[in-house]
């Protein structure tokens, strides 16, 4: 028998897919501004961005509204509880999107460092990262959110790569020194993309097997090196 | 009549503070290391930071427990809500110490730029914050709250002029560039730790008057020349 509360989170589901789809496109048109040096797009990001805050406050007045009339437990209680931290992060990547946007729109005020270096690359891997983290959560896939993990350490040295890149640019040409630091601001916002993808995935391992993997809890070999995905620069 | 469910979230309470009391000072350790140049000292923040995640897990078990146990309703259902996310925005805050403390380590590495210019008063400043807006919760005082929120203007602020100076800085000397980026990240760190604490202002506010003041949904007009209290840089 199909319980009243099976719909309702069925809906939560639905609306943090649909918010996720936001983020994803909210991504992917600050970075197309970017490449295509078409600023009037970034325009485009501060809608996406309106639509993900309107979600945000919404998915956690639905939440409430479960917790209170629902009573849930055990495994609908994580899951909502989940949701309400997926919701946290989504509404984050919707700020990031901005930044880039911002960064992105001062970069483009001067002419062009000669490349965009692995930015395009970072980028998409940052969406996949958080296509991946929600279709793990709609599945119940512990084993697809652990893969999200993963792929964080490529993001991470993407990050690394490009801030060499630049740095080096700086050094051999001070005129360039703006634009570098602008593109290092977005290699950084799109590291914190990957980052909240990331902690995505560890709350739909929560939710799905009851394990907490953050901070070393469930496999500290995972933590040792980096103290927290998190903590990096 | 003193109910069970009051006994459970005085101790939620007494846990926050003290949870960020650990924050404020893995925050003033990461600083007046950097000011010192006694780089052994931010070991002490990685210490710090591991009370802190080991705090988060224990918040996060005890707020389920609570929600699954004591089916709380209207304010106090609000009140542990704003618990797990203020609990999430504290352990993220010690991930940013860590940040300031890895950004540090390399900047000790070469010779000091002259002046840390704002930095120390930004440092200042953002513990400030934390500080009332923890106060804020304990005492579910609105008001005190609001003006966290007021504060992370003149942080945004001394952030915008830390960056400029920088960045003349390694426009008229190359060989700063290295030194001049590891503290524009690091004032970008302190920025991110004053949105956290304007993150959990926000968070009390609501939970207290039961109003969204996310997004300009109270106040359109704060919002307003700052689409977001995040989305910066």
């Amino acid at each position: 028998m199909e319980r009243a509360i099976d719909l309702e989170i069925q809906k939560l589901k639905e609306r943090i897919l649909l918010m996720g789809g936001y983020v994803e496109k909210a991504i992917e048109e600050a970075t197309q501004a970017l490449i295509d040096r078409e600023p009037e797009r970034f325009e485009k990001v501060h809608e996406y961005e309106t639509i993900i805050n309107r979600s945000h406050i919404e998915v956690d007045e639905a939440c409430l509204r479960l917790l209170a009339r629902q009573s849930p437990l055990a495994a609908d209680l994580r899951l909502i509880v989940a949701v309400i931290k997926i919701n946290t992060d989504l509404e984050r990547m919707g700020d990031q999107a901005v930044n880039i946007s911002h960064n992105g729109k001062r970069y483009l005020e001067r002419p062009p460092l000669k490349p965009l270096i692995d930015l395009p690359r970072m980028s998409q891997e940052v969406r996949v990262m958080v296509r991946a983290a929600l279709d793990a959560f709609v599945k119940r896939d512990s084993v697809m959110a652990a893969d999200v993990l993963q792929r964080d350490d490529s993001v991470d040295a993407l990050k690394h790569h490009i801030f060499q890149e630049l740095i080096a640019y700086m050094g051999k040409d001070p005129t360039t020194i703006e634009q570098a630091l602008n593109l290092i601001l977005i290699a950084r916002n799109l590291e914190r993309l990957g980052d909240h993808a990331t902690n995505i995935a560890e709350d739909v391992i929560f939710a799905v097997t009851g394990k907490d993997v953050r901070h070393g809890a469930h496999n500290p070999s995972r933590r040792v090196a980096k103290p927290s995905g998190k903590a990096k620069t």
